[in-house]
């Protein structure tokens, strides 16, 4: 199979090393000429995923259109704010893309302008292929170094072609589960952020495995309620792309709305984490809209209420944790 | 209230030390003259909770009848092989305990003798009490600190007086909700046992984040599918008794069952480490009752079937794992 990686941050390159490795032709796109000029010259993406060694059968490249020319497959591997602007180019080029069957985002949060999630972004701006979505617990570095793997493949209507993709994306190493739910996996993988802050703040706080494996409890119930009257299905959130995600995200030390959780409980301020980084903590963003979209439904969302607190109110870490520890005895 | 905790293993002496906080008269009881003796002279029980402090409010016993005699709520804190045993004294002492209006066990096990979960010992053996179990992501050092926690309190019938138990364990750190299902959270408690030690053997054949994620997705939805068709309720395996201990027990570094696995991964022997051991790894015991249990059901239980393998076949955990990661492609 051809498939084209567009966006060569940290997991589009551990998605494109592995591709390769099945035996696929893969062209990984960096959108920025000079990193790509780069990665051709070191074989290695040294800016996001430094160590891993690009084979030459692995094709670089700055441009779409070659790689879209000859896709099967595209995978959308920029950030959730990037990938309205990535799809509107794709859909200009469609007449010269016409081996194109199924575009896959793999990027976990919302589009900041239509609020909309990455599935939906897809199906509104590429109406004529196949959309689906890939997510699950996967950091970039384990996938990359051929460590085992497994993560979910949801489009909302199953066919051969993607019972083939998902065969094409596994091997000993990575597992791909087919789910038909692509709203309820995008809607976890981006709610599992808001969570993995909350779940970093514990951390920071010190308060102990006890209070974090009941944060994490709390916080699956919520995310299953959430996202459940948002449209997804109940058993997405029990899967790889929910409750393991958000496990994998708020114990991973790699996780970056984990340890965003971890440095506001140390004292650091949320603007001067949100503007050193390179990458983006998409919680951190995220919890704004689905605030407002709870509060219109009127779910009741006491841990995502304290994520909002400390983002945008200034609340002490140390109270926030207090006032959800303290709430009214109940049955679960 | 006056509670009797009967065992003073760390568990134990840790609920001893909550209740004692909470304002109750408390009487730990342990069985052995010597170890008790200790514990009152020196006000700490070095052998299993070294560190905290024994306050002087907290009564020290051997024996007990005395305990007994004046409580109106029985914890039992004894391990699982032990708890027949330990009802039947009880029940033999009836006459003389006639304030007792809540037998609870706090055991994650099951009776090796009639593979009777704790909560059907106490309905066996002491049908007279309302029975009940507690369980959850608690580890004991975590609560005698005071650091947050939070678990479940499950007995089959609700009343005011199991609501005024509920309250009377509970203060600003440690958070009890209310459950009616006991036979999910006792098969959630010694279950989860079992998926811990796959989780271990992946930490110690360092198959990464990953892969620790994927085998506790997966863990759990086979944990719900044998609790439910035990008799469990679904629910009760998406709350704190199922995976939030589920979580606590695979990630935390003191966690029994889980170093067994990795230590089993690094190549101890299984007899080496369990006769070493002053405290019981319960799911090397549990495994076999519930893969004997599984089979006559028809269950398909891959990840319990290799930890079986594991303890009782000598399977090398590099394979078993990897026969794992490359079962067939399906839907989650």
């Amino acid at each position: 199979m051809n498939f084209a990686v567009l966006g060569a941050g940290a997991w589009g390159t551990a998605l494109a090393l592995h591709l390769d490795r099945c035996g696929h032709t893969v062209t990984l796109v960096s959108r920025r000429l000079e990193h790509a000029a780069e990665m051709a010259s070191s074989r290695e993406n040294k800016d996001y995923l430094p160590g891993a060694k690009i084979p030459p059968s692995l094709q670089l490249g700055h441009e779409i259109m070659p790689a879209l020319m000859e896709a099967d497959a595209v995978i959308l591997a920029c950030p959730a704010k990037a990938l309205r602007n990535l799809c509107e180019e794709i859909a200009s080029m469609r007449e010269s893309s016409w081996g194109i069957s199924a575009v896959i985002a793999v990027c976990k949060g919302l589009d900041p302008q239509s609020l909309d999630l990455p599935v939906e972004v897809l199906k509104e701006v590429l109406p004529h292929y196949p959309a689906g979505v890939l997510s699950g617990p996967t950091h970039a570095g384990g996938l990359a170094e051929g460590l085992p793997s497994a993560a979910v493949l949801a489009f909302a209507e199953d066919s051969q072609w993607i019972r083939d993709l998902q065969g094409a994306f596994s091997n000993d190493a990575f597992r791909l589960y087919f789910s038909d739910d692509p709203i309820g996996v995008s809607l976890a993988g981006s709610l599992k952020n808001i969570f993995a802050i909350a779940c970093g703040c514990c951390d920071g706080l010190g308060l102990g495995d006890n209070a974090k494996a009941a944060l994490l409890t709390r916080s699956l119930a919520e995310m299953v309620e959430i996202g459940t009257t948002l449209g997804g299905k109940r058993e997405t959130f029990s899967g790889l792309s929910g409750v393991g995600d958000l496990v994998a995200t708020s114990y991973g030390p790699w996780s970056r709305n984990r340890t965003f959780g971890e440095n506001l409980a140390k004292g650091k301020l949320v603007e001067d984490q949100l503007k050193d980084r390179k990458t983006v903590v998409e919680g951190a963003l995220s919890v704004r809209w689905y605030r407002e979209r709870c509060r219109k439904m009127e779910i009741s969302t006491p841990i995502l209420d304290e994520v909002y607190s400390l983002v945008y109110e200034e609340k002490d870490p140390s109270h926030a944790l207090r006032d959800l520890m303290s709430r009214q005895l109940k049955s679960e």
